[in-house]
């Protein structure tokens, strides 16, 4: 429904961002059908926006008008706990999500704290850039954190997270597999940089892969044979868990004791995550493969997603102008 | 049982020693009655050796005739794999566990590769080291990949390994947060150092806690309210299990993904990790407290560990000699 919205006075640290493109994500989905029971409404969804500042309150900092920002996840933090004081903004206790309780990008306009209106390198392909600024930061992260050119890394599911991770892995240096229930991705995974491709159903080729990886970072939402996958860890080896599957992932302490293994998860990543990651995909020319809709057709694009058959990430094209 | 077994010709690698005493660990009980499925009879248990090196066979490095050692779960590793050429020895696909096909110390010697006999620090303290070489490196393993001094460190279960850990923690400079079920061990584990006491059982108390521990290290072998336990964890922290609870643990993602939490296990340590908790042990003054049997009592010991009512090791002094 488009309608206009009075977002009040530009907070004295926050700038406004004249959206231009804004990805399309799973969890935009999740919190219209409020799937994880915190969803607030009337909401502004949206938190992919890669678009211009157009307006800056006078205490933002680093910012100039004009500048190519994207917004991600999260548009706001304390700034002065523990966390934020120590580079990690995304794990303050106040963070302030894009798209619960805030207004988000399927919007002509998004305001965000200046730390969390990330400036985007002038190589980057605007076009294409929105997923990046959650999809691709939760699953640059967690390479960033755990990972090394030497590392065998596994990436469960080729969906919208998986098939950018794919191709971070690779672009790191690292032996990629692609783990996917769908058989129509086996080449396609492969594009993207995968040197091996399993189905994420053959318990038999799972079984095959026993001590392998050393990180398998899991984009699923739908619960897997968890005790298998943690089998094909190698020593100290980590299942890192970004997807949001509802149902607890039952992990027996001896697989854990006798490999030295960790399961863990992580939510999207601090400002200089972000930075460091469109950084990243800007030299190694790193970026979703998309489907375009207009956001007038939002709707359209909503339904596709629903599907399950958008390959691989939806961004929208701001298509509309307001005074 | 009493008898005479014949070891064999020693191992090119290998070493004898004199077992003076040995730690009795609840994973000698669960060995005994095979709890864990892999036990193999006829058995000879005890896996925390302290005695003197009596034999070496011509291929052992660094060791000499009747110098003090210790032995622990494992007596030997491939030392050519990845992870024995890592120093991560204890991670060896091959590692020889000393109780599971292999001849323990509840005997009057042992043998063990020369790389798993670890030499015992002079200062040491000999009568009480044994529960060191299994249940000391396994809780402090995790200190030293996990904690520093500034870490805020909770210890679930305050027994045989869970009283060493206190005593680490605080001597690592930590601040140390019991967690028992039994009210009656809140004073001690102040003694070993803890500087708060919270009964397990009491989810209101633990619920106040949430956002607090960088490092949970749980040492039970019963199922908790894992849950509210993964909420006391501080952005980045960590459960880590080393305690060989038998169901799994239910790990929802989002209190993974949100906090940036891992739930993580670790299997003893290695020999350089042995040296160095042995190190630390003999420079802080780090005992087990225990309780002593001649090891002809072996039997009343057994029942008394299987009593729940040691306080808090076991120890068996050798006190049979045969030729």
């Amino acid at each position: 429904m488009l309608e206009a919205v009075d977002l009040g006075p530009l907070g004295a640290e926050d700038v406004e961002v004249a959206v231009e493109y804004c990805g399309l994500c799973h969890s935009d989905l999740s919190a219209l059908d409020n799937n994880w029971g915190i969803s607030q409404y009337p909401a502004i969804l949206g938190h992919e926006v890669t678009g211009r500042v157009t307006a800056i309150g006078p205490n933002a900092k680093g910012l100039k008008l004009g500048q190519r920002v994207g917004v991600g996840w999260n548009s706001g933090s304390c700034m002065h706990c523990h966390q934020c004081m120590s580079g990690s903004h995304h794990l303050c206790p106040e963070v302030q999500t894009t798209i619960f309780g805030h207004r988000g990008g399927f919007a002509t306009h998004i305001r965000s704290h200046w730390a969390w209106a990330i400036p985007l390198p002038e190589k980057l392909d605007f076009v294409e850039a929105g997923p990046l600024l959650c999809g691709g930061v939760t699953v640059f992260a967690p390479l960033a954190m755990h990972a090394n050119p030497n590392s065998r890394v596994g990436i469960i599911g080729i969906g919208g997270l998986g098939h950018m991770a794919v191709k971070f892995a690779a672009a790191y240096g690292c032996e990629v597999t692609a783990f996917t229930s769908n058989e129509s991705k086996f080449d396609e995974a492969k594009g993207f940089g995968a040197n091996h491709v399993v189905s994420s159903r053959d318990s038999a080729a799972i079984g095959k892969l026993g001590g392998r990886f050393d990180l398998l970072i899991s984009t699923v939402n739908v619960a897997l044979d968890w005790n298998a996958m943690i089998g094909t860890l190698a020593p100290n080896g980590r299942l890192h868990i970004v997807g949001a599957v509802l149902e607890p992932i039952p992990v027996t302490a001896f697989s854990l004791i006798f490999g030295q293994h960790s399961v863990s998860g992580s939510p999207s990543g601090s400002p200089v995550a972000m930075g460091t990651m469109l950084d990243f995909a800007s030299r190694h020319h790193i970026a979703p493969q998309t489907e375009h809709f207009p956001m007038s057709r939002i709707n359209d694009a909503l339904a596709r997603l629903a599907s399950g058959k958008a390959r691989y990430r939806i961004v929208l094209d701001a298509d509309f102008r307001t005074a």
